[in-house]
């Protein structure tokens, strides 16, 4: 077999030489040069430059010794690229430490096993979420990033200029997904979210990536709830059981997780953080600090995934349904150990009170003309969620910056690289 | 099992009533009430308005009579919404003729079984081409959409306001997927791409999505070609195969393809079309309409698919690894039916060259900094192409427009819905 990659590692003992590639694979391949057998394999192996790009051809080796990696039997050897300046940072070992390093060069870094583990679970994240989906009945689609209005209002958009008019980057496939589901009973995509919040937080990109899923001819919340806990469940099951090695390199244990994810209603969460000595102020969404607190009361509950459902319509988009007594909402979020990673509900599928859920929140039905003529024509009762990958990620790896979980940051001062 | 969807037609005759649910397959349900045998579900089929989104349990019936959708016997059936206003467009039988209405109510002529069937090979082209190149060890990856460079100038970017500074929308992921290739070996990402061409034609849009795919260690431009071409015939004899019921309900019918495609060298192109009456201006690349006549020359020599290799540095992007000649580029486009699906090729991965090609092509390399740091530490010879999913589309199934092949179009005019 062939395989390349770059030269992470090198070490001469007596007539021995151990040459460690950084490939496709999490952990090297790990090559041996013995003066005694093969002299000229020991020769180009022994003055390989650090970083060299190569390709050997090769078996894995019958007798494997080596704890890096894997150790392969060498036919040849070809060398594809020399650096041209010294390596700017180490790659062997611990990944460097100041995160400002890490992000300048991810591109380089992911040579290192640890920094490549992470996107390498990330990709898994992802095929196992589309597995998930794919077979139980929801169609994939790709809808616009630039769009004419916002699902959540102006105040975190990205104005765009397209051609002589003002548009926005989309907040989230949100007003997309749902009126597709007057034809389509189940859809998701896989897609990016642009939103211009200004903080500069752990736990907020501006450019993030998301699993977007709307489900039709629901009965209840509950649901769409089983599907977001299904797919969670389903998700981390396949990184624990696909990724052994990645997890083994990042040294994580992720436990094998079963549903269903505990229901708190938001009463319930505001009394147990009070009854904590966490102050809640009246009427108001949970701060991060206090959905911190509430993570590590539920972890000791043995509750690392858990719903909050029923969110004060006060604090909710627009589109959410609101219970009977006007005050509550279909809204739920899926926290893990203190982190929101989904937010979702059932939606106001009914075309009278939608109009009156945009004017209630100060928004002009004309702008929503498009999205509101879906409702007439037996649009069914449906809810979803956006699961954010990085969250996600940052969670299952015990990430402590969100900016750890995505190749290239995009935040409120980064734009490169 | 439960089944959903939307009462697409409906037809009594005498005693029987035969209704037709649209659901997540592209064939309707097909559910059939005799008044002798159930009076009371014959009476609920009877009187169901068309266009309501209904649920209903039962089992596909034994004998299938139906030509138009599998035949159920019913056991129970409950609706869940009701239209509140005629529908506005005719769901059933031919979509309507005008492009206009068709984009416009794509959400809901997304019940017509045509409609349906479009986008149901949009997700098995992606599907396709996921299994493909993960089979083939590229790592899927996720690089932003705000950028603050684009790959190929200024002339069609969209301009974004990232708070205080001004930014673009990621025309391609060229330069993010090239700088990966310094540490992993091989990468693709579906991604949309964002172009501000102001051309108002029928293969032109201005948000579109592709399988963007960049491939290292290669020994030339070949090593790509082999990957573009195994993955359009991997698609292709995909969705033969797994979407026969689509191809069916658009009557298309899509021979096997078999690799490898036709390599015509730019000048033999050139050559084809002057000797067949097609007038080609020296140094200019080729035209839309030269392309459709080269199609029509290639298709009845048996070539649907063909690449165009070498074209002329003076006509392509600053990235392309030039040859010895300084004229010729190792650039490639793959051409079906005269429509360019995909272009690619070997890049230049030395960092001299590439600093000059910029220079050349009146480029900045400042601008291009972090771009170029890249190549400094091993950079292997690489190559890769983007391959646009509508483009492919609306040749594979022999659409009129690209419009027909996306949910929601912007192009010059269009930004709603």
């Amino acid at each position: 077999m062939r395989l390349c990659g770059w030269v992470l590692r090198s070490k001469t003992i007596g007539r021995v030489v151990i040459v460690e590639v950084s490939g496709g694979d999490v952990r090297p391949y790990v090559l041996v040069g013995k003066q005694d057998l093969n002299p000229e394999l020991y020769n180009t192996l022994s003055t390989l430059p650090l970083g060299s790009a190569v390709c050997f051809e090769g078996e894995p080796a019958r007798e494997q010794k080596s704890k890096r990696g894997t150790e392969f039997e060498v036919k040849s050897i070809k060398v594809y690229a020399e650096p041209i300046e010294p390596l700017p940072v180490e790659l062997v070992g611990k990944v460097p430490s100041l995160l400002e390093t890490r992000i300048k060069y991810r591109w380089l870094l992911l040579r290192n096993p640890v920094e490549k583990a992470i996107f390498r679970v990330r990709q898994s994240i992802v095929q196992a979420a589309r597995e998930y989906l794919v077979n139980n009945g929801f169609m994939e689609i790709h809808t616009p990033k630039i769009v004419a209005a916002g699902a959540e209002g102006g105040a975190t958009l990205f104005k765009v200029q397209y051609f002589e008019r003002e548009a926005y980057l989309s907040q989230s496939p949100q007003l997309y997904k749902q009126i597709l589901i007057s034809s389509i009973p189940r859809v998701f995509e896989i897609t990016p979210y642009f939103r211009a919040e200004k903080f500069n937080t752990v736990r907020h990109l501006n450019e993030s990536w998301g699993i977007d899923v709307e489900q039709g001819f629901i009965e209840s919340m509950e649901d769409v709830m089983n599907t977001l806990e299904n797919l969670v469940a389903y998700i981390i099951n396949y990184v624990r059981d696909k990724n052994k090695e990645e997890l083994e390199t990042l040294d994580v244990e992720l436990p094998r997780v079963t549903t269903p994810f505990k229901r708190l209603k938001f009463e319930e969460a505001v009394d147990i953080l009070r009854s904590n000595g966490v102050e809640v102020p009246e009427g108001e969404d949970l701060s991060d600090q206090a959905e911190r607190e509430l993570g590590k009361i539920m972890s000791e509950k043995g509750n690392d995934l858990y719903f909050i459902v029923g969110f004060p319509w006060q604090s909710t988009g627009f589109y959410y349904m609101r219970e009977e007594d006007g005050h509550h909402t279909r809204k739920f979020d899926l926290d893990f150990r203190g982190l929101e990673i989904a937010s979702g509900g059932q939606r106001e599928h009914r075309y009278d009170k939608l109009v009156e859920a945009l004017r209630l929140k100060g928004l002009d039905p004309a702008n929503f003309s498009f999205y509101l003529e879906a409702f007439k024509y037996g649009m069914p009762p449906h809810g979803g969620f956006g699961l954010g990958i990085e969250r996600l990620m940052m969670q299952m790896l015990g990430l402590n910056n969100i900016r750890e979980a995505v190749l290239f940051v995009r935040d409120r001062t980064r734009l490169v690289p």
